[in-house]
């Protein structure tokens, strides 16, 4: 069966028959099937709004990813936003454009992504939107909610900060890799850091926050834009996961340049005051491994931006 | 110039630089260029969201739609919604997909017709995403604030309501097909009733309220789904602009039917208890002129569902 076969409305009816089954908490006010969805942050929270777009032939290919799989990193990547916000996720909506000749299968196996990464987070889908369109994409709104002021920012970096990541790098560009090269479809799913991102929210000495998405390298250019800083990365220290080395070798690849530049890996990058803890104490509470990889400095005055003029230590 | 000249990061940095020219209003805590936007409803206040897509060659031409008026439409349909929930709005972010061939002036007409809509109606735009695609879209999603449990709803249309909705109808079909009909470009641009939706908020006696996308006869539907109702509507007093009629005449188009089931009017259609304000006093209230349109009656019991079954005169 194909889209054109289930027409809107019987796919919206679907979509949701499958969303029902799920409970929905309390925030939701309302749900689905309105003009728009109601949701209730406690007392005292700001609201937290992000978007992000799958599209098909530049995120995902059918060839070598399995549907469920990219509803899952959908909604993944936008949660991994929310996260270096430092906040819990309310609930998110889903714009789907696809060919009416899209077979259904593949539109269930997308919502059953989702829905299942949205239920391991509790964040449920509120509303969405529907569109006839000449090829594929998924975009999510994700909406969350922070204690009023103390949202994370990618801006706070200061010379002298301490520089970290929590979990691995790489594992999503060796897979992307593994499976362009024929070697079955992408495996990986990210998991994003929320709990380790409200936890950094609560914490005191925290600079600059963000999630890696395009690559260690480029977001860590993010956190220094428009300041007179260099990040010193210690690339030895570079978490990756375990057999990467070899797996790298197997095809063909520098693992350090597939850990620096890969890229969806929606793992926190940030940086932390010296005073700030560290080590065993960092790692437990965020609840996740985190490695320290290097240190902010300043950078030579009068040089204007930083980076990546100023200071990139290419390792 | 093309996108593909401009590249991703100069794409952000020119829609940014055009967007700083207005004022950020109080509510927007953290807009773009961090992982996620913040924003801060009033103590007390629910949230509601809304998402919209706009499709090239499904919901716009660049053969027959000005670029600016395709983004003020974009913009209009989201806080359509948020009327429709009795919501002011806080903010919105865009997701913009586009072929790397794309001239950068349309993107740059698009998002002035945005922007433009963004500043008469308070909704900064506070993030976004962008991607390539074979064909242009603009997915956005509107967040907007109302009082705690004030949301208006599709729900609660009774027996004995009048059926009432703001403004005209129509309009934007007979628009679109004067320009398909190679009349010049499309130049309608809805007015999201975003005070008629507030006052309703507060007004006593409302039933059930919707904006009126998909058109009258649809969106009555939706209104009567579920319930053991059906619509009594007069089509002598369907409100359509001036000189409505002799227009649809020269096009071959019979006015009661393009009225009827054109869409994109984006007024709101609402049912009302006998007891509440009517006439004059009601389109005061609502800052806007409000027109009967007839009753909503009961709908023989057994026969389940009562529309379209039950009872729809068609005129």
């Amino acid at each position: 069966m194909r889209l054109r076969d289930l027409g809107e409305f019987g796919l919206i009816a679907r979509i949701l028959r499958t969303a029902a089954r799920r409970p929905s908490p309390a925030s939701v006010v309302v749900g689905p099937g309105d003009d728009a969805a109601v949701l209730r942050p406690a007392p005292g929270e700001d609201v937290v709004v992000t978007t992000d777009a799958l599209v098909e032939d530049v995120h995902f290919r059918w060839r070598t990813d399995a549907p469920r799989a990219i509803g899952r990193r959908a909604l993944a990547a936008n949660l991994s936003d929310l996260a270096a916000m430092g906040a819990r996720p309310l609930g998110f909506v889903l714009a789907l454009a696809a060919p009416p000749s899209l077979p259904v299968r593949r539109v269930d196996a997308l919502v059953a992504g989702l829905l299942h990464e949205a239920a391991r987070h509790g964040c449920p889908l509120v509303g969405g939107n529907l569109s006839a369109a000449r090829e594929t994409s998924l975009t999510l709104t994700a909406i969350g909610a922070v204690a009023r002021g103390r949202a994370l920012s990618r801006a706070g970096a200061r010379a002298g900060d301490r520089i970290c990541v929590t979990g691995t790098l790489g594992g999503a560009a060796l897979d992307r890799a593994r499976a362009e090269r024929g070697r079955g479809q992408t495996r990986h799913v990210p998991e994003p850091r929320l709990s380790a991102g409200r936890a950094l929210a609560r914490l005191p000495g925290v600079g600059g926050v963000i999630d890696v998405s395009d690559g260690l390298d480029a977001d860590l250019a993010h956190l220094l834009e428009g300041r007179r800083l260099r990040a010193e990365v210690d690339a030895a220290r570079l978490p990756v996961p375990r057999g990467f080395g070899a797996a790298c070798a197997r095809l063909g690849l520098d693992p350090e340049r597939v850990a620096r530049t890969g890229g969806e890996d929606y793992e926190l990058l940030f940086t932390l005051r010296p005073s700030a803890p560290g080590g065993a104490r960092l790692s437990r509470r965020l609840g996740v491994a985190v490695t320290e990889i290097g240190r902010l400095r300043a950078a030579a005055p009068g040089r204007g931006r930083s980076f990546p003029a100023g200071g990139w230590r290419h390792f």
